[in-house]
């Protein structure tokens, strides 16, 4: 056998993401990882915070966030807002900031994509909570649309790994999915 | 501005995982790639499955899973599994499984990286399960192990993007988390 056991609290592979929020007032981003589709139809989204996180009061607060996409070009303004927290620094004036029709979570323009979201539920997790929401608008730079749609090399989404720390750029196009597999069916 | 709004359901980019569950007795295997971690300790994980999939009636039944992953080697079983349907065919030969302590969560000799989970809770959306488990046991590849860590590179981690539909490696390591934004502190 090729497996062995390691020890249970494992990171996978996680895209990285800007988590946008009004905190009293005032908006703020993290840096945040642990994020997935939850819903089809309609669209839920959830992103796992620590609960000690400003961001977390934020979202308790405005029952609203974003969920931003960053490219390598903002690499270190990301990481800087996964390093310092929002109860002591002003983020606010990192990025150039917009607002969709939810007018309380804070997107970014220099982002590739951008997803605005109205809390749907909430996981109470004992170290973190799992908020899920409803994707009330999306929005994606021009730079990174062809034929409409989010073309993800244009788009450069960025990857974390732990626990070597990496930051990672999307690699080379390995197959086509729900395509590659068709060779296995049995005739 | 640069963004401008495009169509709400956006996929966002996602690791390719199988999810390993039993069927009546039976093994089988689903591709997916709504997969994040939810609870840093204990460590929870999700997994978003269609409500219609065989894959959610095996967890509702035997309350586990397994979230295994793959690698390029094996790209086009992987994609396989996400097009054939537990409920007309038989996938439990495909790969060399292997169970650890649950007994109930098949998992891949073949992937890189394997969890075993223990359901905790379920979020239950119109069209969409999302099941938190928390993981029981975790198993690596001993190729891809690095001083009893796992190597991302070695790991050969995939990504799919939709609606391009294609399975990416991970590219080039692009800065160091919570390390390249220090910078930024002011002094």
């Amino acid at each position: 056998m090729n497996n062995i056991k390691i020890d249970n609290n494992v990171f996978i592979p996680m895209p990285v993401t800007l988590v946008g929020c009004l905190l009293k007032g005032r908006a703020n981003l993290m840096t945040a990882g642990w994020v997935s589709r939850v819903n089809a139809n309609p669209p839920w989204i959830g992103i796992g915070i620590g609960r000690v996180h400003a961001t977390a009061e934020g979202i308790v607060e405005n029952k609203s966030f974003s969920i931003c996409f960053p490219n390598r070009t903002d690499i270190a303004k990301t990481d800087y807002c996964g390093i310092v927290s929002g109860k002591k620094v002003d983020k606010s004036s990192l990025f150039t900031l917009f607002y969709g029709d939810l007018k309380t979570a804070p997107m970014i323009d220099e982002a590739s994509l951008n997803l605005e979201c109205s809390l749907v539920q909430t996981i109470e997790g004992p170290t973190n909570f799992f908020f899920v929401g409803e994707i009330k608008g999306a929005y994606a730079s021009q730079k990174c649309l062809e034929n409409g749609k989010v073309n993800p090399t244009k788009a450069d989404f960025l990857f974390l790994t732990i626990p070597d720390n990496s930051y990672w750029s999307l690699g080379e196009s390995v197959g086509q999915a729900w395509s590659i597999g068709n060779q296995l069916i049995k005739k």
